[in-house]
């Protein structure tokens, strides 16, 4: 069954001082509508952080708890400053690299593509998509401009509205394809969305 | 200068444990771009909340603390919990009426249309729309199954799906409409939301 798939995936989500808050929290809960596993870390000494946009958010865990652990999936939001201090973290670098390595799914939404991936030369030749024109700074892979790029192992979204259509497509990844309910697709038509599939 | 206009605007978002929290933080993260400002007020004794998908969030105050405040837009997020606790607490329901009484924006999003409002008997005559044939519980009201629906002073959202649609109407019938920098619509755009508005 697609929900016991779900159950034994486990997904980190990076959040660093500045991140954006309403693309890490509708990431994490279509996750966790769909039962797959979230762990929320904190990429500093202190669970509590600030936001973009000033909600008070508080993580699960600081990533140092977490850092040896792996994960299925390992999702980071945007937010200027947010992936400013995700990408001058050693710790969040070589928690990414450990992940590419392993082939785990690596999926960052709006300015951490360019941000954190790009800048650290972790795409390699592999297409994604980031927030506007921030790949011009950036020679690792390559940028095409589409609402979610999937290449292999990289899985990243433009920016927070397309939101929704990158955590189904991260789902989907994850679980596998389906109409049933549990599945990526039932649950978009359980919340009322209805920009993804994107017309088929 | 709609920045201005944006500025004067204050919105207070009613949280109480078992919240949905993207509905809530999409919403917030929408009004917040646009300058209009945003309290977040927990419906309890303490500021810490518990939410539907189990994200840490802490409102900015408790709603006894702001509730002789007026503000121009009320707004309240799902989550079978949350709604069924903000209905329950009378301070809640005291705290809409008289915001009606005023012509103030009442705008709930899923489920607390019909839990909170309607079960409340607020909607009197006006049409509105609610999570999932919730309405067929309430006489009050008029349900139109659309994704938002405005009427007078009633904003209505479907569900966790719309939120970006549902707050970039809420912002419009605040701040105004537009198109230039810091309207809903350029905002709509700058966030790669292509969902809003409906085809025109």
């Amino acid at each position: 069954m697609i929900k016991d798939v779900a159950m034994s995936k486990r997904v980190a989500v990076l959040l660093a001082d500045g991140f954006e808050e309403a693309e890490a929290v509708a990431f994490i809960d279509i996750m966790r509508r769909l039962d797959i596993n979230v762990d929320v870390l904190a990429c500093k000494d202190e669970l509590k952080l600030n936001s973009y946009f000033k909600v008070n958010i508080t993580a699960d865990y600081t990533l140092s708890e977490k850092f040896e652990e792996n994960y299925d999936a390992v999702m980071m939001p945007g937010g200027p400053e947010g992936t400013a201090n995700l990408t001058s973290d050693k710790m969040v670098i070589d928690f990414l690299k450990r992940h590419i390595d392993m082939g785990k799914y690596i999926c960052p939404l709006c300015s951490s593509g360019a941000k954190v991936v790009a800048a650290n030369g972790l795409f390699g030749k592999h297409k994604y998509v980031s927030g506007p024109n921030l790949y011009k700074n950036f020679d690792d892979g390559v940028h095409v401009d589409q609402k979610v790029v999937v290449d292999g192992q990289f899985i990243s979204g433009k920016g927070l509205g397309v939101v929704f259509d990158f955590a189904f497509i991260v789902a989907e990844h994850l679980i596998g394809q389906g109409t049933e309910k549990g599945s990526a697709r039932w649950q978009a038509q359980h919340i009322d969305y209805d920009g993804w599939p994107y017309a088929e």
